[in-house]
Order: structure tokens, then sequence, then C-alpha cells
């Protein structure tokens, strides 16, 4: 099994500690492939950031599936290409949003999201009524921290758990999903922390999540409908010229 | 006033007939521009097309502003650019699919949309969902005609007029939306058609429809949200290399 | 073109404000009358006072056809005799109440109402309910002054701006609906306001709202569907002995 | 216990048959009081003849109070006056149309109304929404017979059947709503013969249903909540001159 | 007319308590039997208690068909058995939970249900998903005291008094319930201390709600859907071995 | 990882079965146990059926976890136990009509579900409806054969084509589920005979669906949230006398 993570971004900060986290979700025999963007924006932070990232995104996920991959993973909480991709693709993709929401929705009577800012916050709530899970969907907050700077581990963690705490607290969720796939690594010590609280909730990590689902949408012989997802009618596109 | 309609593909076949039409949708002392695309897809028949008219379209968007426009329109039935544009806009734009479900929310207990064809069903689905009118949206049918084949004018009036008596008939439609911008002019004959049938209900021009809540959100003075349409944080955007 | 402007109450203390307010709202060419009611309540703040006020309301809207008048507006936040007045009607009418939200619905991805009493919250929700878009409706606030009273623009201003910070803060809303059509002259004022405080949100006129939406009806040849109002049987209707 | 049925309707045709049907909704001890109005239509088929019957049901509900009544009851499909009256009572007021979809609600996942004619099928699919049961409605079917021609038993009968068998097939119908209170005493039967066709549904009689409803209420002494309808301010109301 | 109630519990500590106060909501006439269970647990409260109180309750409840009682009554908020016992029974069954529902969702335009732990928080709100009146379910609040402990009426009825407050102040509730079955007797105590702080609001009493609503379908001469609750299949049913 | 798959039937007809398709659904370091009930229904045909089945399945999957178990699976299409189940273990347990339903939302915009008879049908739309994913479901069909009869792999193969087609064309499926986990192996068999007519759709196997979804949980290291699912207060459980 091969597949290809698709990062919606022209920068390159995350390939290697995705390629490193993926390499832990998925047994041994599979080829992982880590891409980001030739063009489009440093990083999706609102609905004008994630336009600009789609038509690259297609093209790479186009590109992934002439290149023999089984499937191909849409690396952002915002669900980036994912439904224009699926009309192109014969084979899965899966948007790390939608994927987390399913978990959530499994598992708790209700779930609160946490992210980045609060631009990406209408966005991702579109997502979660597109999927038709909105109704378990309590809140969405945000730790106010820019994509490209959650690097900074340590304060993303203390940030992130603040706002679960006020998300389990204030707004009733009993589940809480990281919102953005730059939060990656930290799910479990979250888990962990909040128990320490009292609060024994699961907490979602969107790549680990999508990348599961991914695997099982492989192994279970099922991917997108085609009668959701149209395969184009054939027409002239124009390139940008130079 | 000035305004500026964005036609969210690359060929101008409809410019002509779109500057007539919205010529009497205005009063005479709105300026009235009409372009198409540089780059993009020949039309918006899916999730794909669309995602690729859209990088244009937000620059026509923004380019509009620069040059005194007072508001824009997104003249499609899917309302491409419309979300992304709202981030990057201090004048409004409206789209023509969301436009056109608001007055029919007004005007009936339930409406139905007649589009072009299969592949654009989910979308329109999904513009009504985000905009938070879907339960009054009993169906979406389609006459099977591509956008850029509804030229022929009387094809397209038989064809609709076909399914907009089975969407009263079958799916208790009260409200009717033509679900392409393609098909101008043709509302009040297919208005008076069903009239003469015996069903007296509105038939909405998304196009009309468009033209006058914008000129409306200008007249009053409000726009979208900031709350909703944040400003995009500042970064980088790398452009596609030649 | 000719419109008739109907106030739900027997007084007529805000027929010139209403008079000069919608003269702004319209070209010169178009006729405006502005009429209170000959029997009914002194306000409408409540199911009670609505239901004593639509005899007289149909009647006036009856007449106003009769007339010439091109279309007709029942200028209260709860659509008094709107829904009564299609099935008798040929001409559109269109409550402030409802063409409100539907722009809110169209500009922003929640949004709230601040009118006058307590009393009216229950009556507007099932405004909202019926037209389909109380999705998005996030609460309904008030400033606790009578109709009667908001004659006194500045204690109304201020009450409004208080309760729409905490509309913001507290209940999430993305944009603001002046929940009665006695707040005249105070939405772009308050929008300003609300600007200067950090939210840069739509504040709707509902008088505003309906007065375009109306113009936009006729200009468009759309009315209420026969569908859902359908004319009244044949039938005795007995008058009130004296 | 001392209860007034209210028909709103200028035509006495069907008070004896209320009364002696609501004989034995009752106890012996009940004292049952039927009135028809002094002003308003001859029956109610659409807003129109809603909004006209409102303010005489208003009147006689309040006079109702004076006279000693413990509770009151709104003898139609469509619920006329009862939001109001509850503003200005301070006993219990039940109306048929609501209390028949509070039974169906209980005894089955999905339920359809059979009711008179299509122009109430609105108004009463308003009243699903404001009570909050209308993910149950599956269907408003009528049979075509206005109101006061419902004395032919045999033919409503024989309508009403059919149409409740279309709305099982068809409609996916699991309980049954007699949609107007014209149509009395045949709901047993109904059930009878549709049992027979080998569909073991409940068929609800609304004003069986109504009469239980307020028994029941006056008996846990319970009554409308003040929050919802408040006592409406005070305020002058003018009547109309002779 | 005979009905059996059934406590879904081995211990008898209610029996006394409900058969008194069963007694005042029935005519003299009608015979009331009061059982507690044989196996299973001491209270529910949970889903796993609830699992395992079922088997029983289902066969008291067709012991109680085959005793020529005409209808039964499951007395606990979270209505055990109710569904299975409605496919083999041949009379009417009503839970508390579902019947205190209902008469809230006609007196007020939205409800809290104030319950003994949070334990049973997601079971009861399930119930009101599957009844179908979740849109006006604002909050479902606990007094944290166990059932069998409510048998201290003095603090069980101060808690309860606190969190019917907040439920109205801060969930916006206009009609309360009492949760479990257990607090029995306090409905009108506390309807009229909510009065004196200015509340006047309907305090619902599940198992008073139970009864007139099951007297009601007796009476009625309605039952169960059998399209929704359809007779099982015959099958072999194996018997725990000892 | 070891897991166990209760099957809640006493009957061990579709153990070996169980057992080599779940072969094929994991790696082979995993351990994998079937096991069906010492007592309760030969089939799960209903709520009455579900309820018989409950307690023994509670039991076996207490003893799985004691057994060292990393996870359960409910195989039923009706996830009998799981919700129950959840409060008192500490590993995760998926029942299979909720893991298939999960699949169906990722992959389209409706489904279908087709099931083994009409009797299960209100209890799997309340499966989807307490899961939160009940505005996809477009419809629940059924082949009406009862589970014991599903061996027969031709019949059912060709009644299951049947109403899938029937399903996409007449109730506007994207994405199909077999309703019963007695219809294995035949998933991807339908899935191509539905390509062949032209409808490309995914046809979800439960079985298949809730043997990954558990796997990922364990691997993700989540589970039920003991918000949602709280571990039952200490009480006394009588059992069963002999």
């Amino acid at each position: 099994m091969k597949i290809r993570v698709l990062l919606p971004i022209v920068v390159d900060i995350f390939n290697e500690e995705v390629k490193q986290e993926f390499r832990n979700y998925f047994p041994e025999t599979t080829e992982i492939e880590v891409c980001h963007l030739d063009y489009g924006p440093a990083s999706v932070e609102g609905e004008y950031d994630e336009a600009l990232c789609v038509p690259n995104m297609l093209e790479k996920a186009i590109q992934a599936e002439k290149d023999g991959c089984d499937g191909v993973i849409s690396l952002c909480g915002a669900d980036p290409a994912v439904k224009p991709a699926r009309e192109v693709l014969n084979i899965p993709i899966v948007g790390a949003g939608e994927a987390s929401m399913l978990y959530a929705t499994l598992l708790a009577k209700s779930f609160s999201i946490v992210t980045v800012l609060p631009n990406v916050v209408s966005m991702v709530e579109n997502v979660s009524k597109m999927l038709g899970v909105d109704s378990k969907l309590n809140s969405i907050r945000y730790v106010n921290i820019p994509v490209l700077e959650l690097v900074d581990k340590e304060k993303m963690e203390t940030s992130l758990l603040e706002e679960m705490v006020l998300a389990i607290e204030q707004d009733k969720a009993h589940a809480l999903i990281l919102g953005c796939t730059g939060m990656m690594g930290v799910a479990s010590i979250l888990q962990e922390k909040l128990k320490e609280r009292g609060y024994e909730v699961p907490v979602i990590d969107p790549s680990f999540a999508a990348a599961k689902l991914l695997e099982n949408l492989i192994a279970m012989n099922i991917k997108q409908s085609r009668l959701t997802y149209m395969t184009p009618t054939k027409k002239m596109y124009k390139q940008r010229e130079r």
C-alpha cells in the first residue's frame, strides 16, 4: 500500500515531522510520501488561503494517483481540495477535518474543536454542516496561534489544554478535536492531562484520524460515491498566462 | 454606483447577453461591467471546475474594488469565490445561488432548483446548507444540458418547463429557481407558462436576484460580517512558476 | 411604482418619520404612502396585540391593491398580517421581520435580534422557524423599552448598543437586527459604534430591509406562491354587530 | 370542572354534534359548553379566515374565564387564537391541531395529517414547526371537501380512508391525524378499516385529543408558561367604529 | 379501567408512595396496581442499569396485559422497556420521560429537565431525540442526588429549586420537568416557589404526566402504531441456565 | 492486539463464517475471538429481541475486557449493548450499525440502508438519530428475509441488489449499507454489480466497518467519552431467581 499526504502549504517545515508521525500510524509495509505545494499560501488560515491552495492540491492529488498511490490525505482541518479531488480521482481521499469529526461523533454525545485562529471558525463549521454532523458540534474554540507558530510545542500545549477545559466546562463538550493538523503529537498527552483533571474524554488527532480512515477505505475497497462526486464533463481549462 | 459582474468562465459567449440583461436590472445611472476569466474552466459544472475558477475570480474581485466598484456579483448558481472574496473585499459580493434561494425562502413554503447537470447537485445542496435554508429546499432537478449549450433557448425552455412541472407535482415545490445563470431571460416566460397550467408560482432568475440583492446591500450600507469573514492574516503566497 | 406602508397601530406618531425614512429608501419616482390603523392596538408587543391588529391590516392591504399600489409593507418586526394578506392579494407584501432575517442570513454565519420587550421573543422566534432560517438565529435580546417610548432616541441607542455587544460577546452573533420597526434611523450609527469597538458587523434596519425587498419583488415580477398562499374559498364573513 | 369549546365559525351547524361528542369525552360531572362566533368567517380554510376568527375567539376565551371555566378548547386543526389567548388567560387553552400532533408523536415514528383542502396545508405545517414536532410529520394530505360539506359523513369517510392508505403506502406514515375538527366521530371506524387492510395504526381525532389534553392540564394544575406567553403590556385598544 | 405501574427497580421503597400518588391521578373506579421488579438493578441511573431492568420489565408488562390491565406505565424518566414492550403488547404503555416532554412541548417554547445524576443526561437526551422534541429541550440539569436518596424530600426540594432557577436564568428554559419519577409530590410546590420568584412556569411531574396520557390513550382507543412497533417474528428465546 | 466479536444471538451458525471474514479484516498478529450468547434470542429482529440479548451481551463484553481483549464488537446492525457496555468497559466497543453509517456519511451526500425485515426499521432509524447522522439517511429498505435465512446467499444477493437499485433510483441514495451483519461477504460483489448498472457507489459491509473502526480506536488510543458514558454508580443488582 502506498499513500501520499498532501500539505496545503508552500513551506516544508512540517514535512519531516509529518513523515515521522505517519510512520507510526501505518504498518511498515505501507509506503508513505509527504509533499508540500509548489505554489499557494504559506498556511491555510481562512477561506481565501484555502481557495489559493486548491489548484496545486488537485494537481498533486492527480499526480499521486498516476504514481500508483492507493489513497491521498488532505492534511488540514478544513479539508481543502477534498471535494473537487473526489471528482477527478479513482482512489479515495480523506480530509483531516471530516475524519476527526466522525470519530468524535462515534465516541461522545457532543464535541468541540480547538483550532488555531478565529479566522477558520466559519470554514470548519461549514465542514461539519456539509458532512452532516453539526448537531453534535458544540463549539469551535481557538488558541490564537498562527499555524506556522505551532512549532513552539509547549505554548501550543498549554493553550490547547486551557481551551479544552473551557470547552468541557462551558460548552459541554464530551470529546475534543485538535482543529489543525499542525497540532501534531500532543493528543495523547492532552488526553492524559484532561484525565488528571477529572475529564476522561477522547482527544482526537486529525492527522491520525485521517490516516486510519484512509487505510480503512483502501482495505474495505470503498471510495467516494460517483453519484455525489461525478467525473467532470469534458471541457477546456485555460492555463494562467505567464 | 458601479458594479462588476464576474463570470467564472474563460469564454466570453455570455458577456453581451449578461450586459444587456443587467442593464434592465438597474437604473440608468448604475455603471455595469461584465468580465470573464483569463484562466480557469470553460464552464462551472462541478466542484473541480469551481476550484479552478476561484483564483482568477478572486483577482478579478480584488481588481473590481480597486477600480472603485461598489459591489461585485459572482454570476453562477454555485456561488464560486463568494466566501473567500468576502474575506479580502471591503465591498459586498453576492452569489447568484444564495440570492435566488433567499427570495424563494421568502415567497413559498418550499422550493426546487432546476439546474444544468447532475454533476452540480451536491454542490448546490451544500450552498443551501451553508446558507441555512436547506429545510425549504425540496429537490434539485436538472435539464441535462451543459452550460455552454444553453444558447439553444428553445430547447432549454422546453426542458426547464418539463422539470418544473415535475418539481411541483412530484417534489411539492411551491417556488422554482433557475439553477444556472446561463438560463437567462426565461424566468418570466416560464412563470407565465406554469400559470397557464394552473401553477401560479414564482420563478426566480438567479442573475436578477443577485443584482437586486447587491443593489440593496449597497443602498443599505451593509456588507459581509467581518466576524464570519475575517481579513486574512498576513502571509506569503507563492505564485505558480512558469 | 406606488407602495403603501402599513403600520399595525392606531396611533400616528410614527407616520411622519416613516414617510421621511422611506423617502430615502426609494427613487424619487416611487410613490410612498404610509397609513396607520383605524382600529386595533396602540402598539404590537405580543401575540394578543398582533391578533387584534390583523383584521384592519388586511382591510388596508386589500385597499392598497384596489388603489393601484404595486406592493405593501407590514411595518413590524413580527410581520403581522403578512401570511393572510398573501392569500387575498395579487401584489407582493413583505414583513419587516422576515426581510431583515434574510439579509442577516446572507451576510453572516449567525445573527441576533435586539427587540423591545421580552413579550415578543417567542413570536419573533416563530417567525424565524416558519421562514426556515432559525438555525442561524443565535438569540433574541431586548432593550426593555415599550414601542411607544422608542421616541427617546438617545436612550434607545444606548440600550441597543449595550445589548448588541452582549449578543456578539456572549451569544456569538455575527450580524445584528433591530427587532422593532420603531427603531428607525439608528442602524448605521450603531454599525459604526460597533466597528469602533472592534466588531465590524452588519446592523440591519428592518424597515429598510423590507422596503428594498419589496422593491425587488416588484422589479423582478415575482410574488407569493399561490400554492403556499391559496386564494380563500368563497364563504360568508359576518361583520361585528354594533 | 367546567370547560368551554370555542368553534371559530359563525355558523352553529356543528354545535349540537360537538356537544354530544364532548359529552363522551368527559366524566358526567364536567360541565361542557359549546359556542360559535358572533362575527368572523363561516369556516376556517386558510390564513385569511383564521385571522378573521381570532378577535372574537379571544373575546369568547376571556369571557369563558370570567364565567368560571377551568379551561378552553380552540376547536380547529389550525389552532386559531391559541397563542394570543395564552397571553390573556390564566386558565389553560388547547388547540385541536397541536393536541393531535402530540399523541401522534408519542405513538409512532412518523405521522400524516389528512385535512379538508389544500388551502390549509401550509398553515398546519407551520403549527407543527412552532410546536417543534415537524421532524415526524411526513405529509399533509386533503380530501378536497370544504369544512361545511363535511356533513356528508359517508363521502368524508370514503375520501379519508383513501388518503390515509396513500399516506401509509406512499408517505410512510405510521399514525394518522384527522386534520379538521369537522371530521368528528369517524376516527375509530377508520382505524378499524385500516386494520382490516393490514395497517394497525392509531387514527387520532383532534377534538378528542384536545379534550383529553385540556382535562389533564387542569388535573395536573399546569398551564401555559408565562415566560413564553407574557401578559400583554397595558395599552389602548381602539374598537372598530360603526 | 385497570392500569399497572411498573417500577424498574428491585426495591419496594417507593411502592406505597407511588400507589398513593397515583390514587390522586385517577377516578375512584380505576384500579391501580404498582409493582417492582423481581430481578434487576436497585435503581436506574444510566444505560447499564436500564439494560438490566428491561427483561423483567417486559415480563411484568406482558403479565399485566394477561391480567386484564388496560394499560401500563414504565415509571422512570428514561422510559425503560417502553419501545420493546410496545412490540409485544396490545395495550398501550407510556413512559414517564416521554410523557413529561410532550406536556412541556405544548406549554412553552423551550424546557429543561432537572434529573438526579450526570450519569443519565445522555440517555434522557436520546429519549428526546427519538421522540422528536429535542429542538425544544434547552438543557438537562441534575441535583446530584442518587435515586434512592430522594427520600430526603427537603434536600431534594431545595436542590431542585436551585437548579430550576439556573435552568430559567442561564439556559432560558420556559418550562421545567422533574427528570426522575422518584421526585414525587413536589411539582406543585416548586411551581409555586418559582412563581414567588417571578417565574410563572409549569413544573411537570413525570409520573402524573404518564398517568394522564395513558388514561387518555385508553379512553381514546388508540395505542402504539403496529407499523413502528411490529410484533416480533417467531423465534426461540433461550433462558438463562441456572 | 486481541479483539472479541459478540454475536447477539444464541445460535452458532454464523460463528465460523464471522471468524473467517474477520480474519481477512485484520493483520495476522491480531487475535480474533467470536462468541455467541448463552441466553437470549435466536436473532435480533426488533426492539424486543434486542432487549433480551443485552444482559448476556454485557456479561460477554465485561468478560472480554477481563480476558485481556483490547476491544469488542457488537455484531448487529442495531448496535445492541453498545451504549450500556461503554459505561462498564475501559476498552472501546463498536457497533456495526453506527460504524457503517459513519463511512457512508463520509463518502456520499446521502445513503440508504437495506436491512432484513420491516421490524427493525424504526430501531435502526433511532440509531442514526442518536449518532447524529440522520440528515443523510434517505431510507431504510428491507429484503424481507429473516436473519437466520440469510444463509441462502444467492437469494439474499438478488434481493439486496433489487432493493439497492430502488434505493438509488427512488430514494436518491448515493451510498448503500448492508443493514444486517448476517449479510456477510457480498458487499464487494454488489458494489461491482451496481457499477455494471451505471451506479458507482460504495456498498458498505457493517462487519468490516466495525472491525476497522475498532482497530483504529485501539491504535489511536481513544475510546468512549466518560462524560457521555459514566461509570455506573455502585448499587445492588439482583439476579434472576431460579
